[in-house]
């Protein structure tokens, strides 16, 4: 049979139930969906392909689900650390975003996230920020998969003026975007202390008819959880419940100062939680206690959040992070294994964005989201387990080739899509203006 | 004048008092020594030098100083993962390690470990395991700065018999290593747990006596503390004190679990802390309450431990992890700024290991301990503040050069003194004996 492309690789890790480990094998590709897996031997006598790609020192896995992101805040990367989270946002984010939020700066920001995620194996992103149909239209033209947050919040900003603003725009993108073949939209309601019922009720209703998953910080910070109680005498987690809102269609971000009756709620309601370690430690937010949801049976995906609070968005990264955090907070040295964050970080972040029917696996029929990590390096040598040296050991850098839906975005470490040189002297143009802020 | 080396680079991050960061500045390095630090366009005038090298998206930094390695246990990195402590030690590393260990497997090992620590910046690392004979000479042979601990442990291993000789080996071997101009060695005592009051007494004296330092696990775990006090109705902190070891000549390393009289106590008797936040994360062990210990005036250090509880050696990760640990266990977003965890992994290493007189910044006369990180690397941009980057967004495969005592150990990516091919030969051979056990 001819086909497009046949990649015969030493380690196979589609991360599907069971998490076997094939060893010599190849993966077939034609159109952009991934039609076979089988051993090297077999590959090239039942498939003609256009293309072979041998990686012999090569892990091919699904490529990584970056489930938390504000794309272009990578424009504000380092411009202000160790800050208080009230005197970082007050003082520094707030006013830069005030002076320069606008589609260049949407655009640009974007461009040099998608190059950075590209880069370290990231496949698909779930963005919240303004300008999301810039950041739908970067992401179109770089050919990498994302899910697009229809940005909500009470109050005017550069994107809209008030709740049914947002509204209009949000449902007016997701029309537009709706025939896209990388791209999906979801709610975004920002936060609770930002979006007040009757938009909450109104995107409930919205989600409902449309099918579309709802993305929202949630318990990020204690203080944002004794506020609401003072206000409501009820925690962030009771309101949305009561307006309905938990459901296997909502994506609950952070979720730091979480009980075990929170948990119970969070596992009966089939909410996702997306797990920002980095972020959560850098603004001194708290800790998720993933070990415990995941034992209630919550599904756990991994985000990065925006550089400007992590400061990458590294993937590779952030699986280590989740682990050996997870394990210093449960007390428990075999909690959340490499295997688990694996899963996090691929189908589990598929589950949370509403497309593991189109990826998050190695799996026939899905769509052709794929990436090479080099194992074949001291760094990650001797090699006794592929999956806990990329997990424990590994660098992004050693991700060398990257394809979304059968289309290759990274080539040997570089880019096919995006030009280096030229988005570093945007950067650094936004670097001038931003600084004498 | 005429000199060996002049370096000019974007940017020059001494790592002194008053955390200054030069730009456009040149490093001049004369025999193995830095004898000058001056603007670019002067150093050309004031200095003809064998080899100028250009850097000019580079920033100069004191090389890392790893505190606290089990370098050979490299060849173990990934054996065994995700399981509780003693499952761990009792059914994995302790039955290898009784297998396996010999001379052969530490000379491999330390050059596995050294080839990682070349690459990713690290300058000098302190040590502790078996033949340390062995260890020390790998680090002479491929030019790394070492300090070598003399091990001791009450009973028998194949490195000694009792207690009286492993003293007697560990005085041999210092009296061996005495004029070598790149190591310096320590008394290393296991733990409280495996070193009786009477070998404790004797390396105090003997510590005392020839000016070593003392390196020393201690309260890494919660199990330590409660049997240690049942045994002796003491914490191990006090009955070390008690034995009069704590001390500037003493590294503690690890101390987890502990409350502020241990943290008084620690600062009073002037000990120094090594912290290695990612084995006590990836050992389930506990937390270091660094931020309260730096607040109290300890000095703290920063090791990566072996790479088999961490997965690797890379002290910019390790730097980062310590840096957002510290803000997420504190509840402080600003406790623990990126300039302070580089003072950790350079100059507080160096008082730690009683060599600040010798390494740890880029003081004029101080031995030419050098990397450079390069930073026009789109995962470094915008550039706001180096520092920063380097702690919170760049990788080791960043750092480009490293210079020990003025010898050029990594040049443009590429080992001097180890030749990568070999190594991995070497280290594929070990993969295949330790797999069957």
């Amino acid at each position: 049979m001819k086909v497009d492309l046949l990649i015969q690789a030493g380690w196979v890790i589609p991360v599907e139930e069971g998490s076997v480990t094939h060893k010599n094998h190849a993966l077939v590709i034609h159109n952009d969906k991934i039609i076979d897996l089988l051993p090297i031997d077999q590959s090239e006598q039942k498939y003609q392909a256009k293309t072979v790609k041998k990686l012999p020192n090569h892990a091919l896995l699904p490529g990584l689900i970056n489930s938390h992101t504000h794309a272009s805040m990578s424009l504000m990367r380092g411009v202000a650390d160790d800050l208080p989270l009230m005197d970082w946002l007050q003082n520094h984010i707030w006013p830069l975003e005030q002076k320069w939020m606008n589609e260049a700066f949407v655009r640009d920001g974007t461009d040099l996230a998608i190059a950075e995620m590209i880069r370290g194996g990231t496949t698909c992103f779930n963005d919240m920020y303004y300008f999301p149909d810039i950041a739908a239209q970067q992401a179109i033209k770089h050919g990498i998969r994302a899910s697009i947050g229809l940005i909500v919040i009470d109050f005017p900003t550069v994107w809209a003026e008030n709740s049914e603003s947002y509204m209009e725009k949000g449902l007016a993108l997701h029309e537009q975007l709706r025939h896209q073949a990388l791209i999906t939209t979801t709610f975004a309601p920002h936060a609770p202390y930002t979006v007040s019922d009757e938009p909450l009720s109104k995107i409930h209703t919205f989600a409902n008819e449309l099918e579309l998953q709802i993305h929202m910080h949630l318990h990020e910070t204690e203080h944002e959880i004794q506020d609401q109680q003072q206000k409501t005498k009820q925690t962030p987690i009771q309101r949305l419940h009561q307006l309905g809102l938990l459901s296997p269609s909502f994506m609950a971000v952070h979720m730091t100062q979480i009980d075990d009756n929170d948990i119970k709620l969070i596992a009966q309601t089939g909410t996702h939680i997306i797990h920002c370690p980095e972020s959560n430690l850098k603004l001194a937010s708290g800790f998720c206690p993933i070990a415990k949801c995941l034992e209630a049976g919550i599904n756990i995906a991994l985000g990065t959040d925006g550089a400007a609070s992590n400061n990458d968005l590294d993937m590779l990264g952030e699986m280590r992070t989740a682990a050996l955090l997870a394990k210093g907070v449960s007390g428990d040295a075999s909690a959340v294994p490499a295997i688990t964050v694996l899963k996090m970080a691929t189908i589990n972040g598929a589950k949370a964005l509403g497309i593991d029917h189109l990826t998050g696996s190695l799996s026939i029929g899905k769509s052709a989201d794929v990436i090479a990590i080099d194992l074949d390096v001291l760094e990650t040598q001797p090699l006794y387990d592929p999956i806990s040296q990329i997990v424990y050991a590994a660098s992004r850098q050693q991700v060398t080739d990257v394809w979304v839906a059968g289309k290759q975005l990274l080539n040997n470490r570089e880019l096919t899509t995006l030009n280096i040189a030229d988005l570093k002297l945007k950067v650094s143009e936004w670097q001038k203006r931003l600084k004498t802020v």
